[in-house]
């Protein structure tokens, strides 16, 4: 299995894995693929510039990638102290109330952390500025074209920018602003998504595009089978994201991983729903009571970014302490369904290729 | 391209083509494709029949199917006159008032026809028993298993049977009670479809029903390479729709085409929409001020399947006879934003083969 921009990276297959957490990303660039670490849980830019380095070392001398949140509108900035002033009564109440009815306790003294900063546009910019004193490849941008200043910011020091595109349309003007590849990130995808399914977009996007942007399909892709699909529909590669929630490494970043284990294993493919609760943008997350609570009739509308995730922060805390897999909010896309167990890094990539053959030899077989 | 349902069904290609137009079937089967043709807009059963007459003497001995509308549970039945004592004031008052907003005029004497009734349990057990008089070799259900003695119905006249899934649990409930085929129809497909897209639900299905079932991928697909992606996904045939309604032979179908053919040239994949505006059940058609109108704050929620059709079946007519772009009430998938000239269905069905081939050559290239 092999695209230019295998050769463009340096990597053996053209796998890209999206994960927030280093373990799994090492792994998948010490794999042959490229790990793109998701940085936007970093309030703190010393432990990312700390985590980094920990990449640096744990790859093998294997490429990697980084991913970072940077809306190409400037929106609110502040402290989250300031930001709270924007969050109306009726939604602190509203969530309150809903882990009550759910059972989730309050923290303990010393359970939880601050909410996610890193939707901050100077957040944003400081993860890229830490990026680049490491050796990063590729720096992809969740939330479409990253400002200019950064696109050339990122060139200087020899990356590749990606940028996720929902629709043609926002993927033309990403290559106008200078992005290299664009990640054609469908429907069924996790985390932030459009409503165009892959096997529409993929090929919309690589033929807006032409021949010399690459693109990634993105979106329900966690088999081999599904690696073909999206090659057979004009992509150069696949950004994965989902299947690595369900690795042996991946257990490395939370404490209370047994609920998420529980809860991905029992779901199906028709176990998630794609709503504004995680961030205030459309985001694919699994179907728990939490994101239920949010669809009932009188439920609050959820508030734009960065003020709902604002508003959630504590109570992702205690949803995560309470290690319930009922509850659980996580960003996961459609094939979830298909999560049934937990291995370890090496042998997802492998089953990846594996399968991605035998899909080529039954096409083969079908062209006679 | 070449897989079992070939051999099954005496085709060339494993591409099925659900239409409303006896026009478009009669020419998909020529092509070496399966034409389906849709009954439901039949109410008078004798029409059925005269036009599967046609069928049978159009298709130069090749074979063809028919796809029925029929609900596994029992609906309301009755006359339409009947039903329509079911249709609140307050629904029949938004839909005069949205047609006057959006300057559809009434129809002149003469124009329009009755609501479909195909809906009805009963109306699609009549267009089951003149299919059988005819030559059919496979009969699919729009909405799921038929009920066991039509199966059994089918069965006994020769005809495989085929029922659309939108998940694989309904999938798994069609085997059991009796079906043959599974068409997997995604997220992205016009017409009635489910929330999982095709990228998911194809393997899923696949997987869930074993390989002694054969499943059609349905949903997203107008182009060889999307044929190639569904074949990947472990599909053994196609099943398509939308591409054939911008087909030369679909002119035939209507008085007023122009308003389609400039609304379906222009429409992107962006513009279509998931909605229980057209028949009370969540089908997707193309995006018009018609359906933007019934999303609106303010606006009531469609009545359930077969209430909705019929309080908006002369709405439909009044649409139609405008002949107005803006405005067109059509089942569509997302293809639609390549759907971007009238082309014969004997160019369509050669592009769709083609297509696959360089598809097929291009993922060996990969492969190495």
């Amino acid at each position: 299995m092999r695209t230019p921009i295998c050769d463009e990276f340096g990597i053996e297959y053209p796998i890209l894995a999206f994960t927030p957490s280093e373990h799994v990303a090492a792994a998948v660039s010490r794999a042959g693929g490229l790990g793109v670490l998701g940085c936007v849980r970093f309030n703190d830019t010393e432990e990312l510039d700390r985590t980094l380095t920990w990449m640096d070392e744990n790859t093998d001398g294997k490429p990697y990638g980084v991913d970072v949140v940077m809306p190409m509108k400037i929106p609110t900035e502040g402290t989250s102290t300031d930001l709270s002033a924007y969050i109306p009564e009726e939604h602190k109440k509203f969530v309150d109330e809903t882990l009550l009815k759910l059972g989730v306790p309050p923290l303990q003294e010393g359970e939880g952390r601050e909410g996610v900063l890193g939707w901050l546009h100077s957040m944003a910019r400081s993860h890229v500025d830490i990026a680049l004193q490491h050796r990063p490849v590729f720096i992809a941008n969740a939330l479409g074209s990253p400002p200019v200043d950064v696109i050339e910011q990122c060139h200087a020091g020899g990356l590749k920018v990606g940028a996720l595109a929902g629709a043609p349309k926002h993927a033309l003007s990403h290559v106008a602003n200078g992005v290299d590849i664009i990640i054609a990130q469908g429907y069924e995808a996790g985390g932030h998504t459009g409503e165009i399914a892959s096997m529409v977009l993929t090929p919309d996007i690589v033929d807006a595009v032409g021949p010399d942007v690459p693109v990634l399909g993105a979106g329900g892709i966690g088999s081999g089978r599904q690696v073909a699909a999206s090659l057979a529909l004009g992509a150069q590669g696949v950004w994965t994201g989902s299947i690595w929630l369900g690795t042996e490494e991946y257990r490395n970043l939370s404490a209370n991983h047994s609920a998420w284990e529980t809860a991905f294993t029992r779901a199906t493919s028709a176990d998630t729903v794609r709503t504004r609760v995680y961030t205030g943008k459309p985001a694919r997350l699994l179907k728990t009571k939490w994101t239920e609570a949010w669809a009932e009739e009188g439920a609050p509308q959820p508030l734009p970014m960065p003020l709902q995730n604002l508003l959630v922060a504590e109570a992702h805390n205690r949803i995560v302490a309470s290690n319930d897999p009922d509850v659980i909010s996580m960003p996961v896309g459609q094939i979830v369904g298909r999560m049934n167990e937990v291995r370890p890094v090496a042998d997802v990539m492998a089953s990846l290729v594996s399968e991605f053959e035998e899909a080529v030899a039954a096409l083969n077989k079908v062209n006679g």
